[in-house]
């Protein structure tokens, strides 16, 4: 059986990754493709608690290191009990947030070294890459006041706007090095544009047939 | 300031750590050196929270992988937050188990790839090693018997008596490999023998003035 397509969908808060992901999904019924949904960090059991620990805001929140292990822990289960079985069984794979994530937040937006995550990125996927890269860009203070209307701010949303821009910067940092896996939509666009964009890019890059 | 030392204590469950720890302690107020007792994994609120993770029975047990990532999250918070703070103090740090303990149960129990235990030793670590490890050393029979009668066994508790003889083989194959750091003692003799001895080597090895 041929594998399934893993596409991982990235950004700031409040870019508007759950209505695209929506789209994605329709789309995929309507090809008749075989799909999951799943996010990051979490998507097990234990990594939805280990999300936890990252997310909230605590008297003992972890250290910089701690938050990185976290969340390279969370991501060895993910992949071991949901992500490779699923992409194994022939199914598709839409995940909300992965690894580049881990560069734009722990790398870019805490300043830690790019060579220990791409050592800790080896050392649990082994070769294990998206197929297809949804960045949906936006100026993140735009995409803030769209999280903060949301409700209660996480421990990462609390941070200040010049975090957001080290994070945005290092997502069309890593667009730029691996073009050919990464799309970089718009996200300032209306809603229609932004999810036929998407849909466009999955089509035309995963060969998916009209 | 003087750095303080920083004293590790191993073994297998039932061993009698907590009891030669307490010695440890008398023994250390005796000298009127200043110390701090803990435990991993564990020793700050988040690192407590992780070794639940770790510890439970679950229907979502972390895979091998995920295991030995939380055990170094839970570790670099523990150095980040008490131990480096504690020795820099010129304190004593005496810790009921470390990243022998990981050799130990992650690369002897379960067989993981000891390379990859020592590329998460030096990133969490640097070059921090303890300046002296206790091994106390006990047939896993014997010791599974004493946890057993302290009441419900957690995940690694429930591990097969040839588990333990694979972590046993494994912390007498690092104390043979680093005699100047590790001293093994047979932790089969009666309770005031082991004590003597394991304080006989804290005098020796630490140049403690008697």
């Amino acid at each position: 059986m041929a594998k399934g397509k893993f596409i991982t969908i990235e950004g700031v808060e409040g870019v508007g990754k759950s209505t695209n992901i929506d789209a994605i999904k329709k789309y995929l019924d309507s090809k008749n493709i075989p799909f999951i949904v799943t996010r990051e960090p979490g998507g097990t059991l234990l990594a939805e608690k280990i999300r936890e620990l990252l997310l909230k805001i605590d008297d003992d929140s972890p250290v910089e290191l701690c938050e990185l292990l976290l969340v390279f822990a969370a991501r060895a289960q993910h992949l071991e009990k949901v992500i490779s079985p699923a992409l194994a069984n022939g199914d598709w794979v839409i995940c909300d947030r992965f690894t580049d994530a881990t560069y734009a937040y722990q790398g870019g937006g805490r300043g830690l070294d790019v060579s220990v995550i791409a050592e800790l990125e080896t050392m649990v996927q082994g070769s294990l890459r998206p197929d297809l890269t949804i960045i949906l860009d936006l100026d993140p203070e735009t995409g803030l006041s769209r999280a903060k209307n949301r409700g209660e701010l996480d421990r990462f949303e609390n941070e200040q706007k010049e975090f957001f821009e080290k994070v945005r910067a290092m997502y069309l940092n890593i667009a730029e090095q691996q073009p050919d896996r990464c799309a970089v939509i718009d996200a300032g666009n209306d809603i229609e544009q932004v999810s036929a964009a998407i849909l466009s890019e999955i089509t035309r890059r995963l060969s998916v047939e009209s």
